[in-house]
């Protein structure tokens, strides 16, 4: 399905158009990592978030300027000074993050552990362990649903309430911490957590 | 082209067969990181090498045995315990790389500064920074050439004998020092660096 696809991070790059809405905004924010500019905050219902981009989404050009080596305040202002219609971005899938798939066993469980959104343990012989899923890797999305900021209860039910196939997408906790730096919580009751169709 | 298709990191997970040698060695080292274990050495001729083994590669399974959690002692005495024949592995392609295709431009340039096979710097304008290559990563290939232990001057004459489109295949560098924590300098001159065909 077309969900499944997005679900598996592909590397790819894709053309992405977006408008500002009635505030002048894209409901976007960036982060610099390793001279590159990735995304870290895309709000609900916002003009980025209909575009579908996602967190850690590398964005490489906007209107045909090239974004290496920007900090994110020159990546902002270049936002902030386009027009309102017609923004144009080259946009690199997820490069730092994976997805893994996984099978529910016959209590419901795929087997492993997780502390605020960071995966801690592995249950032996799970699908979690035989699919070589990783610690100190944080979740990002479960069935391209975005779990950022979530509280592990509500990850659970994410997890409970889905299918018996669990993709789960994952970044290194170190990239994940570097990304999020300077985020306010506020911020993460505002987020997309629209599934991809 | 097949070789093309290896230079992509594909995150796929393939079964690999190999045999020991006459000395009962698989001509390999693996290395465990965030409770994972990986291939961090492959050894030119060696079995490992035959068997089309490369750096970065996940061992899920080794005859059917998983070996999520172990350290690289446990992982080393279950091949070593292991029959001379059929030793059977379940892999997961790379998951910590990607790969960037890059193409030369008129002066035979991709534009990107490496030192110690890190990349360090991106040509304003250029292909890797059009393509948003990132600084603070370790080269481990150049069209599935690996290059891991090479002096900068020999990786730049593999790009320089390379054709104009060039596969360049990184790993996040603090991933890199780890993985090759505890090796000797002189295990990279018997390193395997046949190209994927």
């Amino acid at each position: 399905s077309s969900t499944l696809s997005k679900a598996i991070v592909s590397g790819a790059i894709r053309q992405v158009m977006l408008c500002k809405d009635r505030d002048g905004k894209c409901g976007l924010r960036l982060h610099s990592v390793n001279n590159g500019v990735f995304v870290c905050y895309v709000a609900a219902g916002s003009p980025a978030a209909l575009a579908g981009l996602r967190f850690g989404d590398q964005i490489l050009e906007i209107n045909n300027v090239s974004l290496a080596g920007m900090s994110m305040e020159q990546c902002h202002a270049i936002l902030k000074k386009s027009p309102t219609n017609g923004i144009t971005m080259a946009v690199r899938d997820r490069p730092f993050e994976r997805t893994i798939t996984l099978h529910k066993d016959s209590l419901g469980h795929v087997g492993f552990q997780f502390k605020n959104g960071n995966i801690v343990g592995l249950v032996k012989d799970s699908s979690a362990a035989r699919n070589g899923l990783l610690t100190d890797h944080q979740i990002l999305e479960i069935n391209t649903i975005n779990v950022v900021g979530m509280k592990d209860k509500e990850i659970s039910k994410v997890i409970d309430d889905g299918p018996t196939v669990v993709n789960v997408t994952v970044i290194p906790q170190y990239i994940y911490k570097h990304m999020i730096n300077k985020m306010s919580n506020s911020l993460f009751k505002e987020l997309d957590r629209t599934p991809a169709v």
